[in-house]
């Protein structure tokens, strides 16, 4: 209002700025809800395009809403159910859900929840209506107390939380809907069997679209959710071992910037949070009506033990990425020596993970070859590199100097950290930085606690300047690559016994017939260069 | 029925038997039903022990159904709202959680969804009542259809999924009652305006029991599993050090057991699980009314924040476990030489979790000496203790052997596996275990994929039959300590953030003032005795 007067005056001229700032400040506006807009679409689209599945849920839920509102809205048939109709509309919003095993975990513990509250609440009923009209609502008063406390601590009960929970908070609103409804209503079994009807043909409706309409199976989700985890966890020890070996020095930089985009993180990240989501689609999946050839229980179970094993394989891979990220390094010509042997075992064992991802998303056994010959042949060679480098691990040749993991170079100043280099005989004493770090903290332990943002980077020098740092790290890397070959044989194992549970199909198929043939071609060859009895360091 | 009939007759003798077996088959149901009902017994009285909070909101729902329960049984006030109070009872049934965050997210998502869905309902009514019966009954069905699929589909946009799932879900609810209602029913905004009083008073019933009556917070619940974590993480680091140098032989046994009553295991599996139940917990912390002294938004995300760094500080203490869990294991020997120094650098790992815990639990900042001082003292003793071994690194003193990191035995037979005792000097071929498993497994690769079976074990053989086998699990166990202190820092780092964002008390403390003296103390002496200065392997 103000500003308007002004700019109708228009003769304050220290004021001759304020339309002008509104109207830029009406473009900022204008420019952030352009920017919103296009965000909000962008976020739109991208979520119907990672899986159109959404959009085809969308439009069931759509199409259900319509089909159950015919209820009330024909004539002819809202003569039939008269103003329950409404309730076959609630339960389709409730019920219907984007897999058809949610729908069915939730259409039926509706139902179960219904069931049991109605025959309770019956029950009750026939005792209050024996009393007096005072005393008849002080009973149902203490009904619902009694009831409604006992069903909220159920909830508490783990196995319950998790395959009922829903059930229960439906059996609550009935009971007290029938209970509280039965004091005024005379005729309450008559609505309740109306609802009922009502209800079911809502639960009706929903399992006819989320069973028969293009249904999304939780299990699916999980089996391929499963094979994909494997494919993630390939690529990232493949990118975890290429870019210690990687001669550029842009990692430090890349170590800045966010985890977000790293190829690394994203391949493990999938696995490590998966737990609560493995578990859910698990549930749900166990509510669906096996869709296979075989009559048997599928074990949705094992698909769990099979996440929680691939989860302890992530985190030997993530042990293995800190290796890239920790303070301490070993100089990169070292790491090039052992380069060759590192990358062909890493390859191995992705190729192992991605081999058992196929197994499963194919469901077929996994190759009975693949996955461990080579795999020991990679191994064996890395064991050749380091013994052929025995130098390395001993130090210098002169006795004079016997620090053996430590003669590695150490240099203490602080600002040296990223641009020190290699050279194998020259030891410092690495107090210098120590005793640097020990006054500076000392002088600042009097005054405020602002300089306690200093330590972590002190700290981190006082690590560095260790003289065990430059030769553990490699040693750790390579130990943490051989104990995931160690940990790939429980997940081989677990697959195994998935495919044996699940009753995969034998291996040998048409189409990957080649490849066994050139494995079976391949082991009859004794394999002389790559049996380690011509070992050099021997 | 048969088996009544055959005990009535009693003359064929083979069938004496039946009555036997059927009591004792009651006798078997009985104990069945007697167990069943002491464990869920127990059940009952653990979930109410292990949090006596559940006990009270059980009855605080109870409370609440009862009172709300009041407006539909005491004729006065059942005179005012007439059947809508039943909406109130709903209301209560659906909204009251058991945490104030929880019930407001949920009450305020209510709230939201059914004021917007009743104004975009009267807008469709405004326009559909001026259209003939038949285009209405149409135009109705595809407003349904239309928000419907617009709504299923905006639950999947990860912003919307996140914080208004519920408040979506009840718009529907919402908006599909009104909508197909205002086709039969007349005076459909004189129902609404009740039934939103009703559902008003619902909302406040529970607002009012979950707000003011023993209210459970879930920034509170947040904060304290947060301190929790540290402890937890602490006890793991501690417990996984102390058996790695533990001489006992017991270990092999352990690890065969269940991984459940592992204390290593529990310190650092709630950690690692904590990703989804940080994250709702935070979600409905930031619903809640700060019930601070200062008046600022209370930063939860930055407990998320620090969970996420806990969780990645939790991955290298797996990696750790795995060092004691691995097919190959440096001799008990071996390790007892560095026992020390490992277990004072873990203690003082420990100490330093253990105090960032309390920092967080009190509120206060940490202190700023006992995170540093004494754990670089540990580290450098660690340093001394494997630079005053130097033989055994590389390995006996003549020249003959060059395997450096390989000198320690290797025993290649398969099953000696766990007997394997130290003898420094003796270097075996490793390829015998080697030849043998391919032997087998070639013999074994034309028939069926049972032998699949085999290869884990085997495999395993393999691996610990590699020469490099002994030396690098130690490297690997000391870099990952190492490891350790260096994300130490990280996790101190977003400590200090969040102690600095939620203006959290100075150290100074009245009852920890002697520990601050103490430690002032020591610092003014220049503890000769802990600096490598005076290094014995220089």
């Amino acid at each position: 209002m103000v500003v308007e007067m002004e700019v109708n005056n228009g003769e304050n001229t220290t004021n001759n700025w304020v339309p002008i700032m509104k109207k830029l400040h009406m473009n900022v506006i204008g420019e952030k809800m352009k920017k919103f807009q296009k965000l909000t679409c962008r976020t739109i689209w991208r979520v119907g395009k990672e899986d159109p599945r959404r959009v085809i849920h969308s439009l069931k839920v759509g199409i259900s809403l319509t089909l159950v509102s015919l209820l009330y809205l024909m004539d002819p048939l809202f003569k039939g159910f008269g103003s329950n109709a409404i309730w076959a509309v609630m339960t389709v919003v409730v019920v219907l859900e984007f897999t058809a095993g949610a729908t069915l975990c939730k259409g039926l513990n509706r139902g179960l929840g219904t069931l049991l509250a109605g025959s309770l609440a019956f029950l009750i009923e026939y005792v209050a209506t024996k009393t007096g009209h005072v005393f008849r609502a002080i009973f149902i008063g203490a009904a619902l107390f009694f009831i409604g406390a006992t069903a909220t601590y159920m909830r508490f009960i783990p196995y319950i939380k998790k395959n009922y929970d829903y059930g229960v908070v439906i059996f609550l609103l009935t009971f007290n809907l029938i209970t509280v409804s039965s004091y005024r209503v005379d005729n309450v079994l008559k609505i309740a069997h109306e609802r009922f009807y009502t209800i079911a043909i809502g639960c009706g409706i929903c399992l006819l679209m989320s069973l028969l309409i293009f249904p999304n199976w939780s299990g699916e989700d999980l089996h391929n959710f499963t094979a994909a985890k494997f494919e993630g966890l390939a690529k990232s020890i493949e990118a975890c071992v290429n870019e210690y070996f990687s001669d550029e020095e842009q990692q430090k930089t890349k170590e800045n910037s966010s985890d977000l985009e790293d190829p690394i993180y994203n391949g493990y990240k999938t696995v490590l949070d998966s737990k609560s989501f493995d578990e859910t689609l698990a549930l749900y999946a166990s509510w669906e009506p096996r869709h296979s050839r075989h009559c048997y229980r599928f074990p949705w179970q094992q698909y769990v033990k099979l996440g929680n094993v691939l989860r302890h394989f992530g985190y030997t891979i993530v042990a293995l990425h800190g290796c890239l990220q920790t303070e301490i390094q070993t100089p990169r010509s070292v790491r090039a020596m052992f380069k060759d042997p590192c990358i062909r075992l890493s390859g191995e064992v992705a190729k192992a993970l991605k081999e058992l991802g196929d197994s499963i998303r194919y469901r077929r056994h996994c190759s009975p070859e693949i996955l461990s010959d080579h795999l020991h042949e990679a191994l064996h060679d890395l064991n050749k590199a380091i013994k052929s480098q025995p130098k390395l691990f001993i130090g210098s040749k002169n006795n004079t100097n016997k620090l053996t993991l430590a003669t590695v170079i150490s240099k203490g100043q602080s600002g040296a950290l990223n641009s020190r280099r290699v050279s194998l005989s020259s030891v410092k004493t690495d107090t210098s930085a120590l005793l640097d770090w020990k006054s500076k903290l000392r002088g600042g332990s009097s005054t405020t606690h602002e300089n306690l943002k200093l330590r972590p980077t002190l700290s981190k020098i006082a690590i560095t300047s260790l003289e065990f740092s430059e030769a553990l790290p490699f040693a750790a890397f390579a130990s943490l690559l051989v104990e995931i070959v160690a940990r790939l044989d429980l997940v081989i194992e677990e697959v195994e016994e998935l495919g044996r549970i699940a009753h995969f199909k034998e291996y040998n198929d048409d189409d990957e017939h080649h490849v066994v043939v050139e494995i079976d071609k391949k082991n009859s060859k004794p394999l002389p260069n790559q049996l380690p009895t011509q070992d050099s360091g021997d």
